[in-house]
C-alpha cells in the first residue's frame, strides 16, 4: 500500500480539523470523503478540500477503494460505527470516548478483534511535543521510580447546557483526558480513585446534576499516587499542565503561548497567556497522531493509543464519578482488560 | 515600652535560628536569656550572643525583667510551657504545633486568655514573600472566588526515624505547615479533608506506622476544593510552590534559588535548583515573622497568627490522618473555634 | 488567478526546504517544476514531490505556464537570474542577499520596476512568531520612542572555510539577517556603523581574511542607538534573540526550544537547549514568508520585504566591513534608496 | 584585633545605608560614629543606632580607637580624605570612584602603599549573589575562553541635573559600575573602548554636555568583545543583566523581584518587575562587601576590590567618554596599573 485511502465520518469541528490536516499534513494519507448527516456541512467540507461528499457514512463503509475510517460524529454512535466499521474491514481511528457503557466497548473489542483492523483512540494530548518528552523521560528512569502525578487541567470556558447535559459529566467528558494522560505518563494502571466535586462556575451545571469544578485523588498499581483538578472556566486560557515526581527527581510540563516575549513596562511585566484552547494548543497534536495512525496501518504495526487505552479512563472516569456521588468515598477502578 | 526584653527556651536548631535574628535582625527585640535542659548547648549561644544562660527555663519564667518568650523546646512541652509562661505574664512566641491533644490545646488557649498575653504561633511560610504576595492578590480579589488552591510541599530528605516515631505522623508534622497555608491563602475554614497516603521513600517509616508521600483533597467553606501533595524526599531540594486559582484567574508561587543564573553547554541548559531546606528558605520569613510578634507585643496588636491559627490546622490534620488511616474516606473536620 | 504557479530555481537546501513548503503548506501555491545546474539534484527533488525538473533555468523562466520563481541558487547567480525573471515577467522571491555589489542590485532594482513583477527578499527572522510579536508591539507604540536595541545572533557552528571564503564575510554573510532585523524592529534607517571583529573560533577563518566573533554598534536616523553581537560557535545551539529598550518600557523575544519541559535531578534543573539551527528554529517562518509572497501575488498588493529591504542591509553590511577593517572607526552608512 | 572600629564619613543616603548594615548585620565591625559637614544629618544618624557624631571628620581621623573608615562624601573629596585616612594609619572603605583625575588617584595608591593600610572600593555590584556565580563559573571554566561579555545596565531614572553636572558624565558615573563588571567578569583588562551616546531622555541633559543612553564596544586584552548598554531612565526599574559568552557556553544573570509570582489573568500574564533601584537590588550585596572588607582588615588579607581596580574602569571611562566625543572613534584605554 502506498498510501491509506482516507474516509472521514463527521463533518463538525473536528472532523473539519482532521480533514485539513490528513489533506496536507500527513504524509501517505489520501483523504477520500467525508460524511455527515447534515449532508451540506459534509459538502462544504468536501469542496474546499476536493474530496467527495455524503450524508451516509455507509457510503463510506462500503467504498472498497477506502481502506480506513476517522470516526469523528457524536459521541454515542462511536462505538456502532466502529462495530460497523471494523466488519467493513476498515481500519479505525476513533474521537475519545469509544463509549460510556461498558458493554458497548466490549462489543468493539470484540469486533476490533474478530476482524483484525487497526484501531487508534484520539487522545491527543499524548502527542504534544511537551507531554510526551515528560512521558519519554519518565520511561527512561530520568525520575526514578514515579512516586506521584499531577494534572492541572482547565477549560477556558464552559461548553453549552445542552452539550454537558449528554457529556456524561466532568469525570468522562473532560478528566477523561487526564486519566489517559496519568496511564501514559506513569505507566501504570490505577487502582482507586477518589474525587471531590463542586459547581462554582455555573449553577445551571449543578442543576444538572454535573460538577464544574473537581479535585481528584488516584492510587495507581504500583503504590504511585496521583492529584488532579479540572475546572471548566479558566477565564485566561486552556490550563494544561502536568508534573512527575519520583525518587530521582520531578518534571515538568507547562503551557504553551502564542510567542515567547516579554514587555516591560512601568505598569507591569507581562507575558503571552496560554494558548486558548485545544483546537490552537494541540494543533501539532492533532497532526502527529493522524500521522502515528496512518504510520501504523501502513506499516502493519500496533497503533499508538489502541482499544485498551480506550477502555481504561472510562473505568477510571466511571469510579470517580461514583467517588464524587458519594461524597469522596474512594472507588476501586473495575479491573478489566482486553489485553491490547 | 521601648524593647521587649526577650528569653528563648530551646538551644536546638530553630532555638538558635531565632537567637541569632533576636539579637540582630529584629528591631525592638533585645534578647536576655536562653535556656536548654542541656544547659552547656545554651551556654554555648549564650556566650557567641552575650547573654544569659540557664538550664532550666523557669528561670527565664520567673525572670520579672523578660517580657516574652520564644518556646523552642521539643514539641510535647510547648503546650505546658505555654500555660505555664501564660501564668507568669510573658508574651509567647511559639513553635508550631501547640500539641496534637485537642485538650492541651483548649488548656492553652484558656491560660492565654486568662492572662491576656500574646500568643503567637510559627507558622513562617505565611511571612515568606512569594506566599504573602499569594495571599495579598487573592485576598484584593485578584483571582476573584477562590475554586482551586494547589499546595506541593516535598522536604528534600526524611528526619531520622527516631524523630518519625514522635513526630505525630506526617500529617500533623509535615503536612501541618500546608493545612495552615491553605487557610492563609483562601481565608476559608477547611470542612472536609480525604487523604490517600503511601510509603515510597523508606519501608522502614511505612513500619513505623507513617506514610512518607501523601496526597490530599480538601474541601473549604465556601465550597472551594484543595489539593495538597507531599513527600519526605525530594531529591533536588524542598519543592514549596502554591497555587490559588478562581473567577478571575490564577496566582502562582514558586521556589527560591541561591541566584537566578541560567548556564548553557553543548551539554544541558542549566538553573540553579531550589534552596536545600526550610533553614535556607525561609531564612527571611523567620525573621519577618519575629518582628511581627515584637511589634505586636511592643504596640499592644493582635499577632499575626494567633492560638486559633494554632488549633484549626491541628483539626485538620487529625481529619487527614484518619481519613489516611481508613484508606481515604472523607473526613469531617471537627468545628472548633477558640474565637480569635 | 487561483493558483500560483511556480518554479524553484536551486535544489540545494535551501531550495528544498521551500520546495516541500510550497508543495503542502503555501495555499494557493502551485509547485510545478524545479532546476538545478546539478541535475540529479532536481530530479530527486522532483520525483519525490511529483513535479517537473531541469538543469538549466531557463526552461522554467520562458515557460509561460510559471507566474513566479524562488531564487535559491548560489548567491553570486542571485543578481543575473533576478534580472533575466523580472524580464521574463516572472513574480520573484530571491534568497538574500540580492549581491554585495551595489551596481549589481541597483541593476535588479531597475529590471524589477521595469517590469512591474512582485519581488520579495528571503528574510525570513521577519516572520518569526517571536520577532514578529515584538515588531508589532513596538509599532504600536507599546515601548513609546525606541532608544535601543539589542540583537544576539549567533550560529550553532562555522560554516565550511569554502564558504566562509566566497561568502563576503560575516558582516555581509551573518550580521545581514540582523541588520534587517533591527531595520525591521526600529522603523528607522541605520545611519551609523561601528565594528570589532575577532577571530576566537577557528584561526583559519581569520587567516582567510574574515572575522568569526564581532561586536557592532549602529546610530539610528531617529537618534536610537544599537547593539549586535555575532558568533560563528554557539555550542549550545542557534542563539537568537532581540530586546527594543523604549521611553516607556523594554521588550525582549527569546530562543524556542523543543518543548518547555524542566527536569529536577539532584544534580540540577535542566531545560532544553535553544533549537540547533535555523532550519529547525525558523521553520515555521519560511512558511510564513512564503504564504506572503503568495498571496501578494495573488492579490496584487506589495511584498512584506522588497527590494529596498533587500538593498539597505547590504548598505549596512558594507559599512561595518569597512569599519572593522578600519579597527572600529565609525563608518557612515551610504545613503541609496529605490523608494519601495 | 576581635573587632574592627569603624568611623563613617559622609552620613548621606550611602552613608546611612553602610551605617546599618555595620551596626547589625556585619560580624567583626563595631560602628562608632558617624560625621557629615552638615552635621545635624550625621547626629540624626548617631541617635538612632547609639553612636557618637561629628561635623568635621577629622574627629574620626584622629580618634586611636578608630581603625577604619568609610568614606561615604561627596566624591570630589574621595581621594584628599583618603589620603588623609591613610596618613591616619585607617584602613579605608571608599565609595567610587576615588576620583575621575589620574594624578589624584595616583597620589591616593601612592599613601595607601607607604602607610600598608587596607583599601577597598565600593563596587557593590561584585558581591551581587547573581554576578558572583557568573563571575565564579567563568572562572572555573564554565563557558570555556570568554569570547564576548555584555552588560544590560540602566538606572529607573534620571539623577536631578545638578548631580548630572558635577558627575563626571555617564560614562564615569554610571557605566563606570559596568567596566568594572566586565573587568570583574573576564578576568582580563580592557584595551581599547569605542562608544556612541545619545541624548534621549532629557534635552537638558544633553544641554549640560552629557550623554543619558549610550552604547560601548570593547576590546579585551585576552581577545574578547564587550558589549555595554546604558540608559539614565527605565520606567520598569532597575534593569540589570549581564551574559558571558565563550568557546563552551553561555552563562546569563538576571534581574531580580520583589517576589516570584506569577498572576494569570483574562487580560494578561503578569510577573514583577525589576526591583526599583541600587538600593532595593544591591541591599545584600553591600552587607557582603562590608562583611568583605571587615574580614580582610581583621585578618590581614587582600581587600577583594583594591586600589588597582579602583584606577582601572576610571581610565576605561576616560578613554570611552573620549571616544563618544570623538563620535564613536575607537580609543586606547591608557596602560596605568598599580600592581595591586
Amino acid at each position: 500500500m502506498n498510501a491509506l485511502r482516507i474516509g472521514i465520518i463527521g463533518a463538525g469541528r473536528i472532523g473539519r480539523l482532521h480533514a485539513n490536516n490528513l489533506k496536507s499534513r500527513v504524509p501517505g494519507a489520501e483523504l477520500v470523503a467525508i460524511s455527515d448527516v447534515h449532508e451540506p456541512a459534509a459538502k462544504e467540507v468536501a469542496a474546499s478540500l476536493g474530496i467527495a461528499a455524503c450524508g451516509d457514512y455507509h457510503a463510506i463503509l462500503s467504498d472498497p477503494a477506502i481502506d480506513a475510517v476517522f470516526i469523528c460524529s457524536s459521541t454515542n454512535t462511536h462505538s456502532p460505527i466502529s462495530i460497523e466499521a471494523a466488519r467493513a474491514g476498515k481500519h479505525i481511528f476513533c474521537e475519545k470516548p469509544i463509549d460510556h457503557d461498558l458493554d458497548k466497548i466490549k462489543a468493539v473489542i470484540d469486533a476490533v478483534r474478530a476482524s483484525g483492523v487497526k484501531y487508534q483512540i484520539g487522545f491527543n494530548r499524548r502527542f504534544d511535543r511537551n507531554f510526551k518528552r515528560v512521558h519519554e523521560i519518565v520511561k527512561e528512569g530520568g525520575v526514578g521510580d514515579v512516586h506521584i502525578v499531577k494534572v492541572t487541567s482547565r477549560d477556558p470556558e464552559a461548553p453549552p447546557l445542552s452539550y454537558v447535559k449528554t457529556s456524561g459529566g466532568i469525570f468522562l467528558d473532560m478528566a477523561i483526558h487526564d486519566f489517559d494522560m496519568v496511564r501514559y505518563l506513569t505507566g501504570s494502571e490505577v487502582v482507586e480513585v477518589s474525587a471531590f466535586g463542586a459547581c462554582l462556575v455555573d449553577p445551571e451545571i449543578g442543576k444538572a446534576g454535573d460538577a464544574d469544578t473537581c479535585a481528584i485523588m488516584l492510587r495507581f498499581e504500583n503504590g504511585a499516587l496521583g492529584v488532579i483538578d479540572n475546572s471548566r472556566q479558566a477565564v485566561y486560557g486552556y490550563d494544561q499542565r502536568i508534573e512527575v515526581f519520583g525518587s530521582k527527581g520531578c518534571i515538568t510540563a507547562d503551557n504553551e503561548t502564542a510567542n515567547n516575549t516579554t514587555l516591560y513596562t512601568a505598569d507591569a511585566v507581562t507575558r503571552e497567556k496560554p494558548l486558548w484552547f485545544f483546537l490552537e494548543r494541540y494543533n501539532d497534536a492533532y497532526i502527529a497522531e493522524a500521522r502515528s495512525f496512518v504510520e501504523a496501518c501502513l506499516n502493519d504495526r500496533e497503533t499508538p493509543v489502541g482499544v485498551n487505552d480506550g477502555l481504561q479512563p472510562v473505568l477510571i472516569g466511571l469510579a470517580a464519578k461514583e467517588s464524587c456521588e458519594k461524597g469522596g468515598v474512594p472507588v476501586k477502578v473495575a479491573k478489566k482488560t482486553c489485553g491490547g
